[in-house]
């Protein structure tokens, strides 16, 4: 069940009581807005590393940048945590339409995730556009045999929730290959999920059925899908070519990175705060999620610099691989239960650096005394809404191992989708004080779940 | 007084009421969101026009393609107000330190507003940094004559609310250069106004006082400053070669733009919606304010689109001259004590297009069940925040002149100073869906005011 709980504050002004929360997390609020050093170091995750794919070397450098800035930070334990993960290569990806009617023009692509290649000499073959399943079946073996499938759906821009929207399109790329396959296809080219129109195109993971051909699957940025939609309807003849060497490797070993602060009264009860350390490789993997995770590095150093002593355990965790098969979250829950370790609570930040608007906090006493105080201990920094949801995909296997209440910070939804899989997910749009908006936010809802308990 | 009202509402889910009111806002917000008319009109406005201060050729071609647009419209009236305004010229500009210990560096600088240049050949002279006025009048004539004053306070970043850091050093700019001439100084260079450490120097309307010496003024990017702090620390006695070729010019004839829909039942009743046309010509006056302008025409054409015939009058109205003097608003005002309007209501956007988070209405009958209504219709689209305060710079006349009530859309403030009045205001960085939710929040909180009423 979801519920949103907006409480009722009427004052003359947003002065916030006096007592010894509000102070605190006034301090929290003040250190990160103030200080440049996350900022920083999420520049030389994207600049000086870039893009990282689990398996790759810049994923294995990602592990050692993020060890070491733990390892210098004087925590009560850094370490590394053993991951078997996929290895996926995107190698050389290129697209062009052809036409005796319209001529020749290139279309920026990138290859999905876990897609096969269409090896060196590319293919070529008719398109056909397909706006929906319902749509694929209708056209049906006939139409569809021997060509490349073209979904070519937009991501809808009515939605406030720009989730929502993904949500609704996500599927042609997730499983549009094989849906295609059974009809004949060659190979499907999938419309980028955004609604900006650009010539970025995006990527993100894909899956095969396991009884279905294998066929090579590519994104297209916004511009060229409607450059291709066009090019169709004057020609529907004209032929598209794809060339896509990517190629799937054994798996490889790699690492989660966790830092922790232990617990003053309760060192065996443990709250993880997270984000992932893999991204996608076309762009530097800043929102997506690079920001997650040295966040999840500030909220230590916060506790560090303001002498905050929590009484339970708080792990910065950097999950490997939640982009393809999500194996550095089950390898987490899974060591957790051999260890017996006891999870408390776990807070994931993975949906962009962007200015914070609530919570989400996935816990049966969600409606309490307790968080009406927390929501007007932060309503002074622009958290709105309180919601009784769940968190991220790299945690969720501690709730289903451990029943863990989940956690996550809702941030603005607008732009995320200019970025995310992108060409685009770049440094350069991350805003300081917005990523410490949320670095703060992280904190004090720590500070707050470690004081006063959540069941 | 300032108050904010935030008001209860508990429920399973964020359904709204389907009533009339409900659904109207929702086919506002469809409309908007799923609209690429007013962010390409904003393109052309900051790409083919670019920076347009008053009583430049720039800001004379927004004014026509702003005229142009509106007459395409098939609104009631389309017609330009005369306005006679400042005209400034920047011309070149150049900063540089140099010192026998630490060598020569140059500095991003841009002149301030209405500052006096230095001539052709230049200014060069000792520096003292300054921290306070209080500073300023500690350090007094002997330390401080023949020598550049060098403001150097950096914008503070703990608040969150980024206008509230701006207000409190905005001083420096406006009154530094008069300040320090009090002292026998020569010239003065001023800190950007913002927290982000860039190369981007910002600029701004700057002020002498009657019976004091105009010196020239310049402001530096945070980066510059920094340096030239270093520097001073390491050659108190370091050189800064200031070239400023701005000058000002007689005043001259502009105008603001204004298109409007008449009213069907109060056609006297005049809504007022606005942005400022003028920008600083250093960026492209993306976010400060072309995007405010846009706005208010889009709000005309959404009404267009959609059949809504509004009880009042509403007028889209182009301000000239925001950014200097204000003699935009002050014509509008005057002009309206002309001809006697009623003007009823009046609603500014010039805070930047960031995501809206809020309105602001300044009103006698704030704490109604209407407004609380109001609150109930408009939480589904993010806006949590109503509060009791006043609208925009422009609008203020009105305010003056007929006691109107005003209002603002209150949008996420965070990384509005890294673009204000700055050489990266830039269209690139205004995000389509985040703009077009202050559109439809503008365009629905008219059809309330008009539908209801505003006392």
């Amino acid at each position: 069940m979801y519920r949103t709980i907006i409480l009722l504050i009427l004052s003359t002004n947003l002065l916030f009581s006096q007592n010894e929360d509000s102070l605190k997390i006034n301090e929290i609020y003040n250190e990160a807005l103030t200080d440049y050093t996350a900022y920083n170091q999420l520049k030389y995750l994207c600049k000086n590393i870039g893009g990282r794919i689990s398996g790759t070397p810049q994923a294995a450098a990602a592990v050692n940048y993020t060890f070491h800035i733990m390892k210098s930070m004087e925590l009560d334990t850094v370490y590394l945590q053993e991951v078997v993960v996929p290895h996926w290569e995107r190698g050389e990806e290129f697209a062009s339409v052809i036409s005796e009617k319209t001529g020749y023009k290139e279309l920026k692509v990138s290859a999905l995730g876990m897609s096969v290649g269409t090896g060196e000499k590319g293919l070529s073959a008719k398109v056909i556009e397909i706006s929906s399943f319902e749509d694929l079946r209708k056209k049906g073996k006939k139409n569809i045999e021997g060509k490349i499938v073209f979904f070519n759906t937009p991501m809808p821009q009515e939605y406030i929730n720009t989730f929502r929207s993904y949500g609704s399109t996500a599927k042609f790329r997730t499983t549009g290959a094989s849906e295609a396959a059974k009809y004949g296809a060659v190979g499907v080219i999938v419309r980028s999920l955004t609604g900006s129109v650009d010539d970025h195109p995006h990527t993100g993971v894909m899956y095969y059925q396991n009884d279905v051909m294998k066929i090579p699957a590519v994104m297209v940025s916004t511009i060229g899908a409607n450059l291709l939609s066009e090019r169709l309807k004057l020609d529907p003849d004209c032929q598209l070519y794809i060339k896509s060497t990517c190629k799937i490797h054994p798996n490889t070993i790699s690492y989660n990175v966790i830092g922790q602060i232990t617990g003053t009264e309760f060192p065996d009860e443990i709250i993880t705060i997270g984000g992932h350390l893999d991204s996608w490789d076309t762009g530097e993997g800043a929102h997506d999620d690079g920001v997650g995770c040295i966040q999840s590095i500030e909220v230590l150093r916060i506790f560090k610099k303001l002498g905050i002593k929590p009484k339970r355990t708080i792990r910065a965790v950097m999950f490997m691989d939640e982009e393809i098969a999500q194996t550095g979250g089950k390898a987490y829950a899974k060591q957790a239960k051999i260890k017996i370790e006891k999870h408390y609570f776990a807070l994931e930040s993975d949906r962009g650096g962007t200015t914070p608007y609530g919570i989400s906090i996935d816990t049966r006493s969600f409606n309490s005394e307790k968080i009406r105080k927390w929501y007007s201990l932060l309503k002074p920094y622009g958290i709105y809404v309180i919601q009784n949801r769940g968190g991220g995909v790299d945690i969720s296997f501690l709730k289903k191992e451990f029943n863990t209440p989940l956690g996550s910070i809702l941030v603005d939804p607008q732009r995320y989708f200019t970025w995310h899989h992108s060409t685009n997910d770049l440094f350069k749009y991350i805003d300081r004080r917005e990523m410490q908006l949320g670095s703060a936010l992280m904190a004090s809802l720590i500070v707050l779940i470690d004081t006063y308990g959540i069941e």
